[in-house]
């Protein structure tokens, strides 16, 4: 049997589907971030905290991001927009699951690029047209794998990866957001 | 008449509408990504070129990002987690949204913070029970500003801001997403 070395610990994640299937408290997380506005339409968010297995835990290191709005809509510029926020997370969480899934099939892979077009009627959010959606109109996902897998494995991998997408899914389908001034 | 000074430019965006109103294909945006994973959940996803107004456009800098999850996944802990990311970008717009709308109602901003909660019941992605969903179980957004304005307007501005919010629109409704294999 070949092992394949994709640097994913599959079986730390099976185990820990085990524990949870019996102990569904330990399984609730609370994801946090906090911003600070800046000026114009430009804020800084900070992540470092989280909530899960019971206690509280964090990363290791603090991550700051910058979002802005490019000179076409008369500002700065001083990082990428919110919405392009939503391209990264989707682009992460489905190339995660790529290598969690290929791992667990002994799938060895030898690289994983995506690139994501997110299309965007910016009358939305203006205000030009309220039959216009503010977010985006649809995603297009296209992946490039190199991996010691036939195309078909390969599409197989690339849809479970998105069966089990905390991302995809949190886009996809619709999340209760509940918006309080303190 | 006291002129507001919070950095947007709202005559700009307000000019802009009007354009648009008569030329939607300039509004027809397209936000681009593109990953590449590194070794086990670790991938990088840059951004840079988008397409808007007509035309091929390009963010002042490139942004690299990096997701990974942290070591309660048994994983490194390189980056934040692609859902994390979510998080920054509804932060981020609602934030914008606050500026903005400020700005058009003649309303100082000395501060905006907001912290946001990300509820995620884990063994949706974990495959432990089919029954729990993948995302969030739901956000909530808290919001403390400071601003020249009594709080039934800055409620008002926190409001408006939802209510044009592409990420807010992104994350509490559904986008179609296609995900293909070169």
């Amino acid at each position: 049997m070949t092992t394949v070395a994709n640097g994913v610990n599959v079986q730390a994640l099976l185990d820990a589907r085990e524990v949870l299937k019996t102990a569904p408290e330990a399984a609730q997380f609370v994801w946090r971030a906090s911003s600070k506005w800046q000026n114009g339409v430009h804020s800084t968010t900070t992540v470092k905290e989280f909530f899960g297995l019971g206690q509280e835990q964090t990363h290791k290191n603090e991550a700051v991001f910058d979002a802005d709005h490019p000179d076409v809509f008369a500002a700065e510029d001083n990082g990428i927009t919110p919405i392009e926020y939503l391209l990264v997370g989707l682009a992460s969480c489905l190339t995660a699951g790529v290598a969690s899934v290929a791992q667990n099939r002994g799938i060895q892979l030898r690289s994983v690029e995506a690139t994501l077009e997110g299309k965007h009627d910016i009358r939305g959010i203006l205000g030009a047209d309220a039959d216009v959606r503010n977010g985006f109109t649809d995603i297009k996902v296209t992946f490039n794998i190199d991996a010691d897998a036939s195309k078909q494995d390969i599409e197989a991998l690339v849809a479970q990866s998105q069966k089990r997408s905390a991302v995809f899914d949190a886009i996809t389908n619709p999340t209760d957001v509940t918006v309080e001034v303190a």
